[in-house]
């Protein structure tokens, strides 16, 4: 019980505050607000998980004068710690220290404590945590001749005591080393617990004798074209690596419908197609551990999100229903397994999770991207857009949500077009035409340099221009279309022939060469335009069909999610007619959302709730089924002009980032950080700098 | 609501009646007395599980004119089931008939529907079923593009509603078969469903296209000498085989701690001794399932027993800790895992659980035995024994249960006796000794005539007569202590040498001549009544140090538990002091009561929390820490004269019958029927003629 009279306690940065009796120890004090402090040693002051700083000073928006005299004094277990394993000035042991006045307690969001170092800080967003894995120190009392009871039913006695954990289940491959592990912890073991759901039993999937004081947890985003992993520390949150590479599937078939064929066509299609894809994932995961020198044995918990074909194809189920009507998912809702049972060779008891499906061209990576930027948490009207192959479209608020796919064809990846590439190095990915002389100018995969700038032969002679990838081909239309290359209609007007060599001929139509050498001459075609036409037509209609679903809402906010969105320009998306009127600066990519949304549901279970329970209540809508696609299809197949509504389209905007593979390098941006951000019913966040290529 | 007007319907043979409005389901009254009636198909009159028969007449003792027409009509149901599967006459569907005045109900204990024919009536006896696998028929939604809910999800929805199942789990392995079966069933499919504990979710781990009425369920009884394994319908709860084969484990050690010892001193001791036995169990499984005509996929859960070093050598944990003090088990509680953790080929999806052990020298077997005998259920004393190596000893009532081990050594299953053997064709196991002349005749396993009847010498041909087994040197040892061959302090008399050749000086003491041909000398020495006079004292000890713990009440009844008790006849163990004083009738075998219990625990799940329970309350005493036991040991060496207290000691009982391979032949036993014996706080049942030697 506490009165007006106790001390007020605040934490920083989640601002959650509350009165507390004098010496109540502070992790207690946090975590009856809900504040997660992680412990694994349970208050005995020996994992220095449980850190805290406290805050000095008059906080006049809060009315409370903190100091370092208001908690209780420096205890003897706060004093070995720091003797053994050093803290950092300032830092207490929020176990071992008791309020004893105001406080304003910030939780250190740099809680490295062992050899494991973050090498690239892939994603600041820091979470709530509670991870359906964690750590759990005990001490299990010796064999006793006259209570025989086992040495593991003991084991579960003390987690009983010291953590109020309901009797687990134990892991069969655990139960040889039961007594040898006690016998070499002298009776003191990490027990590592996985409780996922509160409705399943606690299980025991790994034990270590004495403190074990760090696990790991992956989460995956299985992409069609790429597999992007993050490697997290499931004790402080952070990422301590990301890693990406191409889905070997892509040898069976570029896109989803190809690979679904490679199936129906061949007996062992599907197994070849699984063991590819969990062996490209169990061989990122070891690459990143090696990366940041972390044993793939300490993985023990991970993650899957991707597209029904990819989420069917790594759980080993054929895609076929899939390809055609009814396009009947195998399972729709989320997964708990053994990650041994998807053949990944991590710590032999590692759990995996995937996240549910929405629909069946609406996947888990979509329902990952709604995790992570929140539609539902919002009063606002999101738009969610990522397009792959299909376009997966979610839009609405805390109060409606309505999802759908709308058939985009593979245009935007580059696929289909003539001259069409997957990003890689070589492949022309920004475009800008000059409207009064039609001349342009890029930039390609593997170099900083416009074309126009000197050193751009040099820089580009190691791969030469080889083609044009996905987001150039919209800058290319968009560009075309500013210019007055192509008309509203979308068709390449011949008469600029007469005042540009760039135009030229071809058949009955016209084209525009982008680029052109003694070896190889670069052009978009009126199929090219032709093609972006019916894909733009295509998202614009599942959109508009969304819209009319919720009586036309005004969209606050547009979030662009994946490759998609990481790499086409918002205002080009605008030009182009992809999406619907909003404030431009409203409309932003949010990088690989899918991604950080399978981190989200590494790091804490009850994101894993949260999301399992929104996808029961999107309402989908299948775009093949409704009258109204059709004629909203052709509706948009033109380009609006909409010129006069962005004067600010002349602006160039800084890229992200790419690596030399083609793949977006991680640009560490310290401008975010503070706790829960996806907590909030706020903005879709701009990531784009740190997304991850699918 | 019912009321004193409703018809009163009385279910035999548990005698529990209620009173039911007009038009109740008869299946569903049944089941709210707690009646279970087995149902695979949920009332859709398809599967036949639920059948009933309606007891005509007046039924005085209970007030009730029960006729066939207090049922509903014939049922358009019941007609079709009728016409397709047949229906005995007078036999109803109880999902389909309804209570139309007051009845008196048979569940009839035939119910065999399928292939599968009941061979050998292992043990009959009938037990209230619900076990931890069921069967569940649902006709499943076809997918629905408006509502994408995955193929699975919507099974789990047809459960939910059909069955009011909690979201089960799925097994891993079975996720590339949901599609496929769901569409071969054409929409209707059979779950298997095991669901062992309230407090964990159900688990999907078989799945069926159509409706699968039979599944099986096997009970294995490790032994250290003997393997037993027997085959139950987890639907009629009916026992359809038995088998069993010696522990293949005997050729790294006869003995409980010489496999201790042969693990300690061989670092592959361990794997090789999980290994031999699993595949022991493996070949049964296959052998008995052959026999039935069953397939092992159609095994899906699994009850196993054995004692401690049997228990952890099955589970492949290291049995080393067992052999010393303090005799650490690595795990005390009951196990659930799955079947194929275990090495064994069933069902990919079978279950297996493991009864909890009692104390470090108190295994699975005495918990099983425990639960079967059911000395917690009753409010009279009971003495349980089970005697191997060691006497596994459980005393007491429902008021208060102790238990402990006692190290009688191996001198009961023959060992460490100079002509001792296993029990195998040509040991002798009877033994009779003329008081006036010495003269023994004897039978030997492998025929049934004794060695003074006409033919035996023929009849032993084959064998030769090859030394003694357990049975043998138990009766051998009474018999020449009732005629007066030895004395009460256990000396071979030298000076009846006189009167008879039987006995002869060996070194310093005398033997007794048992068998002589020309090729072969059977003797029983001075160091063989010895080694049996230490076994029984510590036997004897041990219940003396268990009876004190109590208060030393009156034992009511004395169970002779597993081989032991199968053979050893219940006057010789009160000859020889082995247990003691009881009227006679009360002391009786109970044959293989740990089999028993591993079947109880099979077919129904209440009975696992039982014995769970009730080993937790057991009070567990470890002989080597208490003070009183040496006294004891010393002052129940001697050969108590009790030929006064029972003279019918010179009545022959009957034999129970071997096979040549020396296991116990099933023999049907008609006299036992009748729901719910285990239930009953009563009197242990014998039923030395259908155990299983161990």
């Amino acid at each position: 019980m506490s009165d007006s009279a106790d001390p007020l306690v605040l934490f920083m940065p989640s601002g959650r505050r509350g009165r507390f009796p004098r010496g109540t120890p502070v992790i207690e004090a946090a975590r009856s607000l809900g504040v997660y402090v992680e412990s694994v040693c349970g208050g005995r002051g020996i994992c220095g998980r449980c850190q805290v700083e406290v805050a000095e000073g008059r906080f006049a928006k809060h009315g409370i004068t903190s100091s370092g005299d208001h908690l209780s004094p420096w205890s003897a277990k706060e004093a070995r710690y720091a003797d053994k394993r050093g803290l950092k000035p300032g830092r207490r042991l929020s176990c071992s220290t008791t309020v004893q006045g105001d406080l304003v307690v910030d939780l250190p969001q740099d809680m490295a404590i062992n050899a494991a170092v973050v090498r690239k800080a892939v994603d600041t967003r820091q979470f709530p945590r509670d991870p359906a894995v964690r750590l759990l120190y005990v001490e299990v009392s010796e064999p006793d001749m006259h209570a025989p009871l086992g040495d593991l039913d003991r084991l579960f006695q003390a987690l009983e005591r010291d953590w109020k954990l309901a009797r687990p289940t134990i892991e069969p491959h655990l139960l040889p080393h039961i007594q040898p592990v006690l016998r070499q912890g002298g009776w003191s073991v990490t027990a590592a617990i996985a409780h996922d759901r509160d409705d399943e039993a606690p299980r025991l999937v790994a034990l270590y004798p004495g403190l074990k004081n760090e696990a790991y947890g992956i989460a995956v985003d299985i992409g069609s074209t790429t597999i992007a992993l993050h490697l997290s520390s499931l004790l402080s949150g952070q990422t301590i690596a990301s890693t990406g590479a191409p889905n070997p599937q892509i040898r069976f078939g570029e896109d989803l419908m190809s690979r679904v064929s490679y199936v129906m066509m061949n007996p062992d299609g599907r197994p070849q197609m699984t063991a590819a894809v969990r062996g490209a994932i169990q061989a990122l995961a070891e690459k990143v551990c090696a990366e940041a020198n972390v044993s793939p044995a300490d993985i023990i918990d991970c993650v899957f999100v991707g597209n029904p074909v990819m989420h069917h194809l790594f759980l080993g189920i054929d895609p076929t229903e899939l390809g055609q009507a009814p396009f009947a998912l195998a399972l729709s809702g989320a997964l708990s397994l053994p990650a041994s049972a998807l053949d990944l060779t991590l710590n032999p008891g590692a759990r995996a999770y995937l996240l549910p499906c929405i629909a069946g061209h609406v996947g888990a990576d979509a329902a990952a991207a709604t995790l992570s930027e929140g539609p539902h948490r919002q009063d606002e009207t999101m738009l969610l857009v990522d397009v792959g192959t299909n376009a997966e479209i979610v839009l609405g608020s805390s109060k409606r949500l309505v999802a759908a796919s709308s058939p985009t064809g593979p245009a935007f990846e580059g696929a289909e077009i003539s001259c069409g590439q997957r990003a890689a190095p070589g492949a022309i990915e920004r475009v800008r035409i000059d409207p009064a002389t039609l001349e342009p100018r890029f930039k390609i995969i593997g170099t900083e340099l416009w074309s126009d700038e000197p050193g751009f032969v040099e820089a580009s002679a190691i791969t030469g221009v080889t083609g044009i990838c996905g987001s150039g081909i919209i800058e290319v239309v968009a560009e075309m279309f500013l210019a007055g290359v192509i008309t509203e209609d979308g068709v390449i007007d011949g008469r600029l022939a007469e005042r540009s060599p760039r135009i030229v001929p071809q058949g009955r139509t016209f084209a525009y060469v982008l680029h052109e050498t003694p070896e190889r001459r670069l052009t978009i075609l009126q199929t090219d335009v032709r093609a972006i036409q019916l894909a733009k037509a295509a998202l614009y209609a599942g959109i508009k069909l969304l819209l009319g679903k919720l009586g036309n809402p005004t969209i606050d906010r547009i979030a662009l999610a994946g490759a998609f969105g990481s790499f086409i320009e918002p205002r080009y998306a605008m030009v182009l007619g992809l999406v619907p009127d909003c404030a431009l600066e409203k409309c932003g990519s949010v990088g690989n959302a899918a991604g950080a949304g399978a981190r989200m549901a590494l790091l804490n279970r009850d994101y894993r709730r949260e999301i399992e329970d929104v996808v029961t209540r999107i309402e989908k809508i299948e775009t093949a089924l409704e009258p109204d696609f059709q004629g909203h299809f052709v509706a948009a197949m033109a380009f609006p002009n909409k010129l006069d509504s962005y004067p600010e389209l002349v602006k160039v905007q800084p890229l992200p980032n790419r690596d030399s593979a083609g793949l977006i390098k991680a640009a560490p941006d310290g401008g975010e950080n503070g706790e829960s951000a996806a907590g909030d019913a706020g903005s879709p966040r701009r990531r784009g700098g740190r997304a991850g290529r699918r």
